[in-house]
């Protein structure tokens, strides 16, 4: 590997976070390491992703393959949102193409009081390994990340990924004391995780609320709200900018900014000029792009990212990403494409 | 079968679409017919999904049987959004537990111009038999439904169910001439297929626009919305309350309106109330309870259907319905019990 450390320090995507005005707009994408990449499917013929996520050299090769391949301006952490739950006593698989499907779902109490806690110093050394890596080998921040609570009880309870995480839900209405117990042990586990990874090196921290979507503002209020504040004030000291993100939780956004963070991730689905200013100009912002406008021609990119652009006015705190993960069908030189793009466009903008 | 025919209309339901007074609340389900009934289990041990749709003694047994042991003020014929895709040519199952699955999915140009044109009277006979059937047997309206354009391409496109519908999406934007021919065939389909259900004697209509939830405002408003409007124009002449329905599309509900329904259906992640004021009140709507809500104690039940009353607030055109269709794992006699409470609670109000 190549060391990029001669490079002047590219602070561009820290400062946003805090809202602070930049020379243009930063750009990362989620799932910038994936099997859109040849290099990346090349290494998963060898390697499972939970053998490249759990082994601090493969991990930090794939986690910077990106940031020098497409210039962004972050690198996050190669893992997985269920590499804390092993420690902690689940047994699952990554399924290719269906996602973790856990051996045996927690579905009462006596499953939930099993869960060990996590202590990520010992639980899960190569995650804070790969993290020392790669700090020595990037010029650009680090971001850490963990699932967030809901999310990681979502899988433990479905068994699997699901649609109408019905499961959950009829564990959340009917038995409030059981995911209370659940959701403390997540947040506990989540927190102590996030904690190390900052402490390892990691200079900002995203927290995937992937399905909390699925929830009404009314239930998402009651029963993932004050865990969710519980995460969140455990994190404040550490003094890096966390981001809050979720997928299809336009009508959760205020919610979400109440729970904590100091970016909220938007998906692609709320336009973001409405979004952000529903938010407050307190907060940061992440987004939107759809991930399968990649998939289509240049011109529709450019202007879905111009438009994107335009609605953040060029108000200081808007980091520009996709709405979710980049797709597997994407071409490596369109993203590079993209980032260019939006560098130039907001540059002196 | 014994007939309801002594009774007295219940014309309940036909008013509110039309945003008059009613004595109480109308209330009915999504998937009222369906897993969550004994009785639909035993027949199903013997037929498939689509001999039930096909039959029209069965079709409307099926349809029949939730109106006479819930007491709800509308039917909803018994069917699958696939249906009229066979006769167009296309080749589908549908699987258990994940729905329908298409042996050549559709993806060029050619494919699409070997799709035939729907002739509802020789193509689904059966369907329009059910209905006359139903005709005879019902005390309440019968509600005639279809697909949306978009919803049916994308299962047409992907193959199947899917999370990104990222093939949908590229096809639409790298090929809009194809994705125009596509939902130019399926808005004559579903026109077609409307028409003869009102003629036969459907009393309303419901667009199933499911997955439309998936794009952006923007996306919808190049996309989908004109061949909505179309369909919309196609069908305004039939002089049946047209409701419009899709899951996670909050961020869509004016365009939505735009393109046409007397009814706006809602999902339970946009509070009714907002949702309404956004929409205009010169709308109807109908939800919204999350359909998993039905998994928890009856309190939280009666709290939920409580709320959404609350933000209906007495005003004409609210029908009572879940955000989504009832969970097979659902109790009957709790969606029993919320109809009476809905009814009950409204009446006088």
């Amino acid at each position: 590997m190549s060391t990029d450390k001669n490079e002047v320090f590219n602070d561009r995507f820290l400062k946003a976070c805090r809202r602070e005005r930049t020379d243009c707009t930063p750009i990362w994408f989620m799932r910038q390491a994936g099997r859109y990449q040849p290099e990346y499917r090349r290494l998963r013929e060898k390697y499972s992703l939970m053998d490249l996520a759990t082994n601090p050299e493969l991990c930090a090769e794939v986690t910077l393959l990106p940031v020098r391949q497409l210039g962004v301006d972050a690198a996050i952490l190669f893992s997985d949102i269920m590499l804390p739950l092993g420690p902690m006593g689940v047994r699952f698989q990554i399924q290719e193409g269906v996602g973790p499907v856990i051996d045996r779902p927690l579905r009462d109490l006596k499953a939930i009081e099993r869960l060990r806690p996590l202590v990520p110093q010992e639980d899960l050394p190569f995650v804070l390994e790969a993290i020392c890596i790669l700090r020595k080998e990037l010029s650009v921040p680090l971001i850490g990340f963990a699932g967030a609570p809901f999310t990681l009880a979502s899988y433990l309870i479905e068994g699997g990924p699901s649609r109408t995480f019905h499961r959950t839900k009829a564990l959340m209405f009917s038995r409030p004391d059981v995911w209370r117990a659940l959701l403390e042990k997540l947040v506990e586990a989540v927190a102590a995780f996030l904690q190390a990874q900052v402490r390892a090196g990691a200079q900002a921290l995203q927290i995937f609320d992937s399905w909390v979507g699925c929830l009404s503002p009314r239930d998402y209020e009651q029963f993932v709200l004050p865990f969710m504040q519980k995460l969140f004030s455990q994190l404040k000291g550490l003094d890096v900018p966390l981001i809050h993100f979720g997928v299809g939780t336009g009508h959760l956004l205020k919610l979400m900014k109440r729970a904590g963070g100091d970016v909220i991730g938007l998906d692609w689905r709320v336009p973001l000029g409405g979004a952000w200013a529903e938010l407050g100009f307190d907060v940061a912002v992440q987004g939107n792009l759809d991930p399968a406008a990649l998939l289509g021609p240049w011109d529709l990119v450019e202007q879905g990212a111009s438009e994107i652009l335009r609605q953040a006015g060029g108000r200081p705190g808007h980091i520009f990403n996709l709405g979710h993960g980049v797709l597997p069908d994407t071409s490596p030189d369109r993203l590079k494409r993209l980032v260019d793009f939006v560098h130039e466009i907001t540059r002196g903008a």
